[in-house]
């Protein structure tokens, strides 16, 4: 159908095959046409899964092929910045997963390269697609509740992930709480300042390598709006996810979503499910609609949802709230962003 | 203070108990003069507690005192028709514990010599001063939801109560359901037909004098509406007391009351409280506010907001749920009323 | 792959083409390898967009396809026994979607060819399937709770279907009924007696061909446990759906699905979503996981989780509370399976 | 009876007459003998309501009353220390009112007085009273969820209390977050750090006098618990009032009391109560434990659950919220108790 973007993945491993599957049977705006992993094996085997025909090693093999309209970025964040310039300047639009990059200059260099090339480039945060966020930001956008007042994110993970993992994940703030930063702009705007405090709680190790493992952070938003979020690695009942904005005459809640609907009441009380698992529990469905809405956006020529300056800001935050946690004091986020 | 009733209690056992010290404490209402016991330890006991200077074994003691304009009857339920009787022919005006009997012809007696007493009597369904059932019934009598289609009542006890209990009582559907009978009037108006189902599942021993400790019943109001009720004697986890009305454009749903507001969320999941464990904890505030109403109403000459036909067709009610579990077929109201 | 089981639909109207979908995308053990549907049109628009190769207009044409292993049936209600019949004989697996017919001769003979032919027949009970309802037959299948004692289920359509779909439909205890009543054998066992009552409210025009559009109906199982269903035809809330098992030592309920999980607090109070809207939302992973199972029982010869059997009993079911809703009394199944 | 305490109110005010009118119905072990108030027409006409013979302007009439063994302090703040001291070395035990005083000179001088003199002071944190904040308290202590990571309070007034009342307030940290503080030092422990941000969002009107409206302040605890809090003057759905404690192996969260448990559906959702209106109907219970508790420690002469100390110490962080707030930086407590 001509209206199909072809599109090619590059990079087939955790995050790459999930797009993988979503692209086959549930984006039926893509054409997915090859795919992309430094790791032969890896790429060859998801292409047998899903029987798609073409499977490369090297991403610079697909940039001469001009029908490839549009990537789909998910490789491991330290090779971003370079293909995201290659691909631009290929004329290809892009996804890229997030975080963009976790060197600055790296990605100013790229979101020049993109701005020079003229391509479509949308950051990978899903979140912006949940339901119950965009149903927040929603009611509080339509003003019926008035000027938002305080803005409270509760971010916490099921488990700590792999030691290997996290030593080089740019640390919590880059990790996890990137997504927070996002969707604290998302409902609120641009924040003016960070303070963050955090803990190792969970497991020593993470000291040898400066990471926390447990944080708050304040934020104070331009307008005045004031923000905070909790983080967690471990909370054992599940993937906890809440997001409230509270209002000069109301308030909205995003509650968590759970694993089933079953009360059992019993002596001891009520006991109801965990929250859902983890992220592809909870925000499969994003991931649909983030790629599906990128593709509308490359086909009818549209600004995308989620720009390369909005992954720019994220880093930004993920850095003034580090600069923060070591200095002890709050930080302006014009000293990281100057 | 001129505005006070002078009234008496007549029976100061468990429920007896329970309206003295609300007479003494919650309602400014009453100036409570007199109690009365059959047992005469018992009320000077209570009568010393609650620093009360009259107490009395004889209820017709109290019948001369011009000074008593209203009584309180909460003796054992025989007793009833026959103090109502006396107490409607000295001019006192009454508020008696439910069921007014047992024995129709009985009520029916009592009813014609409150009516040319030209006294007030108030039965006491404290369930109509739930906050919670009276939200729903503003609700539904607003007509924003139109017309009521389906009323569903759950009326079930923490435990059985004692065999020896049990065997005066009238069986579960003059001594349980006669509340939710009571609640269906309430809600909906006018019951034509019942039918009742039953089983005996907690103890055995119900069955040596034909009483159930499981129900279903079934209700076809005279407007259409169709009703459910059920009942159990043992709901392990607390008072189960909930009543949805079901309309054209919505319904409403009154949920239980529960011992706190805490979730606590581990590897299993989220527990939460009981629900409130039993009528006192639940319907405390109701045994006030009723007593209260029936002061008011005396005071200013209105009418009272349970009368004496509410206490005489719950229990109609009653008798048509044990002729059609007896006969295991629906039983038209009538046939009982006639 | 040799493990996939080749089937064929028989019928694409609108639950047929949710079949054809779900075959496509999400059951990976299945192989579609042809469509039918008596409108030629209906069933090649269906084939192109999901790119089936074989369409054809009658059943009969794909009976000696040996490659076809496996049919689901999902026409009109009123054809499934001759095709079940004339699939049986030759030899394919079945899927039927319910009621197996409204005629108890037809299913009984439909059945017996099955039996003779030795093929696999699973029936379309497809709320058997739903998480939260399983969640509650584990738990009370594994005794912790102690024996089952009340058995709740509300079933209510968020609005009145077509007079034309309803004229067709076997009214309302075979067409909308007949799940509870499976519901009911699912969570519980046998059904002894059946006490059904109802009302038309919501559309007088039912009543020229004898429907309900509101119903209440009371079950006595063989092992003592008490039912009550509630049905309406209009919850202007959504899909109201919830089944509640109350036991000695406990009870489980599962309670509705909703649109988002958010609150929005103001004056008024809190406002939270509707419940999902009608049954795609609410059961659409269920028709995925029916048809994954029957595959599997079908691949591993085992037996279908949903018989024949069950498809009939639901049947029987829904004439008892026909005949007992006509003759105002209690109706034992024995009097229709007979 | 012999075992009641003799106890007289000093200051009977809004809340004073709340803890007068608890003395006489709802505590037992107290025997109310007297009130006393600087305007004598309010303390003459609290009398009179609760029947309480002896009425005086000046609480240093009281003093020399040998049989009043403790009073209750609720003056406006600014006399809470003298008069204090003057009970103190008039050998009463002393519930007070929080904040014991806003000048911490005033209040270690106070303190120190009641240590010499050997009477016991009880403050009124009246929300460590709370049924459900104990249940988060008792299950963190248990131990059965690990240690504490993260502390979440909520603290929101239904709407903003007169300028007037703000102007001799403290302002937000001391008169609002006090609370919250003590809150804080309950579930979890000491302090070591706060990091205050505030907005005027509601009333432009606070500038003129420094104070806020809106404010989320972040804590370290000297254990490695991070905490935060949020604090708004208007919550026009209801008083808000939530507390978490996020553990390593779990969570308890102390949720919202409601106005009623009614949920109304139609076309737009579900619909349900606003949270309890103000502290009279969240807290009321908890003044009367709060002083049942001191009167029984009193009695029996032991440590009582509020100290002089805890009393101190919340003023303390008050201070480090405002030093915070007014330097841009985290404060340590001991800067403040230094």
């Amino acid at each position: 159908m001509s209206e199909k973007i072809n599109i090619a993945v590059i990079g087939t491993g955790r995050m790459g095959s999930v797009h993988v599957g979503n692209l086959v049977n549930r984006i039926p705006e893509a054409n997915l046409v090859a795919l992309c992993d430094i790791k032969l094996d890896v790429v060859q085997a998801v292409a047998k899964q899903w029987e798609i025909k073409r499977a490369v090693q090297h991403y610079q093999d697909l940039l001469e092929d001009k029908a490839i309209e549009a990537v789909l970025i998910a490789t491991s964040t330290d090779t971003h910045a370079e293909i995201l310039k290659d691909c631009a300047n290929a004329g290809k639009h892009i996804f890229c997963e997030k975080p963009l990059a976790l060197d600055l200059n790296e990605i100013d260099e790229a979101l020049s390269v993109v701005e020079q090339a003229g391509v479509k480039l949308q950051v990978g945060f899903n979140r912006r697609f949940d339901k119950n966020f965009r149903q927040v930001r929603q009611i509080v956008k339509s003003g019926e509740l008035g000027r938002p007042c305080l803005l409270k994110i509760t971010n916490r993970d099921p488990a700590l992930p792999s030691l290997e993992f996290l030593r080089a994940s740019g640390g919590l703030f880059l990790d996890m709480t990137i997504h927070d930063f996002d969707m604290a702009r998302f409902q609120i705007g641009e924040v003016d300042e960070v303070y963050a405090t955090g803990s190792v709680l969970i497991d020593e190790a993470l000291k040898e390598f400066g990471d926390l493992d447990t944080a708050v952070i304040s934020l104070k938003f331009k307008d005045g709006t004031l923000g905070s979020i909790d983080n967690s690695r471990q909370a054992v009942y599940g993937y906890d996810q809440r997001v409230e904005v509270f209002c000069l005459n109301g308030t909205a809640m995003a509650e968590n979503e759970t694993e089933h609907t079953v009360a059992k009441g019993n002596l001891e009380g009520f006991h109801t499910a965990r929250v859902e698992a983890f992220f592809m529990q909870r925000y499969g469905p994003c991931y649909v609609e983030e790629v599906r809405e990128f593709l509308r956006c490359v086909r009818d020529d549209q600004p995308v949802p989620v720009s390369g300056e909005d992954g720019r800001q994220a880093v930004v935050l993920g850095y003034a709230a580090w600069k923060s946690f070591h200095e002890n004091r709050p930080v302006k986020v014009s000293e990281i962003a100057g």
